[in-house]
C-alpha cells in the first residue's frame, strides 16, 4: 500500500483564513472564534471530540469519520500543541489535547525547541526540528504503513505544499468571512496546476474542497 | 460503541432499479449491464475490486472507502452468493467472489436451503435461516462490536427496511432508466417518515443518496 500525506478536516473562512492573530492559552485561535469554522463537524456523529451520542450522518459525517480511518501518525505545527514561542518555559504544561488526545497515535509537532517526548493515553508527542521532507519521512516510519495525517496549522500546511508533499487534502470554506488573520491561500485555484479538486457543497453551508495529486 | 446495520454503496437507476431479471452464472445482473450502475465506484481509489494502482480521490472515494471502515460482519442476499434457486445442486461451487473475495469478514448469506460454512481467503460464509431481526442478531454478535453491513440485493434490503432495521443507508442513483427489474423503491420519499435524507450530487454524474435513522 501507497503511504498517503493527508490534510483532514482543515477548516478556513471563505476570504481563506484559518486562524486569527494574538493566540494565548485561552485563545488558541486568537481573534477568531473557532465555532464559526467548526460548527458543521461539531454537528456530526463522527466528530471526535463529541462526547454524546446523536449527530448527523449525511455528507458531512462522512467527512468527519474518515479523519482518523488508516492514520499511523500525525505531524502537527507548533501552534496546535500550544501557544508558547521560543524555548519551552518549562514541560508541566502538555499540550491543548487534555489528558486523552483524541489523536489515538504518535504526533510529531515541529518545533526547533528540543524537548522530551511523552505520552498521554495511547497518544505519543514527538518534538522534531528539520525540513518538511525529513520530518515527514520520520512521521511515515512511526506510521507503520498507515497513512500520516498534517495537523493543522495554515503556516504549516503552506510549507507542505510548497514542498509537494501533501497527497490528499480535505479543507471545508465555511460561509463567513475574517478579513485578517493566518491564510491558507488567496483562491483554491491556486492549487490547480498539481491537484486535482472537487467543490462539494454541503447542506450545512460549508463548501467541502477535495484535493489529490495529479 | 452502538453497532449499525449499514447500507453501503448500493446502486440503483433513476427509476429505482437494482438489478435485472434473468439471473444467470454468466449474467449476476440478469438483462441489467451492471456497468451503467457501478462505473461511477470502479473509477475510485478505495474500489475494494479495484486491481492497478490510481483512481479519484473525490466525493465518490469517500463514499467507497466508507465501505469496510469498521465492518465486522456482512448480511448478503442468496443472489448476492449465486444464481442457484432451490436446493444446492453442489457443494461445489463456491460463490461469485473467487478465491480472494474482497468482504474479509464473515458472510451470513439467507437462504432457506442448508449448507456447511466455508472460508476462502479471510471470507467465511455462513448459510442462514430465519427472520431478519434474528439473523441480524446472529450477525451482530459475528461482528464483535463492529457493524454489520446488509449487502445486495434489492428484495433483501426491502425487508430489512420493512422490518425498521436499517441504520444507515447509501443509494447511489445513476442517470439511467432500466424501466423493469428489481426495485428498490418507488421514490426515496417512501422513507422520509422513518429517515434523514441528504442528496449529494457527484461530478460523477451520480446522486449519492445518504439516509440515517431519525
Amino acid at each position: 500500500m501507497v503511504q498517503l500525506l493527508r490534510v483532514e478536516n482543515f477548516n478556513i473562512s471563505s476570504d481563506g483564513i484559518c486562524a486569527g492573530e494574538d493566540h494565548t492559552l485561552e485563545r488558541p485561535f486568537g481573534h477568531v472564534d473557532p465555532q464559526r469554522l467548526f460548527a458543521w463537524a461539531g454537528a456530526t456523529a463522527s466528530w471526535p471530540m463529541r462526547s454524546e451520542p446523536g449527530g448527523s450522518r449525511g455528507l458531512d459525517d462522512y467527512l468527519t469519520r474518515d479523519y482518523a480511518r488508516n492514520i499511523g501518525a500525525e505531524i502537527m505545527g507548533r501552534n496546535k500543541f500550544g501557544p508558547q514561542r521560543g524555548p519551552w518555559p518549562d514541560h508541566e504544561w502538555r499540550g491543548w489535547w487534555g489528558d486523552e488526545p483524541p489523536l489515538h497515535t504518535s504526533v510529531f509537532v515541529m518545533t526547533h525547541h528540543q524537548r522530551p517526548s511523552f505520552t498521554l493515553s495511547d497518544t505519543t508527542f514527538h518534538f522534531v526540528a528539520g525540513e518538511p521532507a525529513s520530518i515527514l519521512d520520520e512521521t511515515m516510519e512511526a506510521a507503520q504503513g498507515k497513512d500520516v495525517r498534517l495537523g493543522v496549522g495554515g503556516a504549516t500546511i503552506r510549507r507542505f505544499l510548497d514542498a509537494d508533499l501533501v497527497d490528499t487534502m480535505h479543507v471545508a470554506v465555511s460561509p463567513v468571512k475574517l478579513g485578517f488573520g493566518v491564510r491558507l491561500w488567496e483562491s483554491p485555484d491556486e492549487l490547480l496546476d498539481r491537484f486535482h479538486l472537487e467543490v462539494v457543497p454541503s447542506p450545512s453551508g460549508v463548501a467541502h474542497h477535495l484535493f489529490w495529486r495529479k
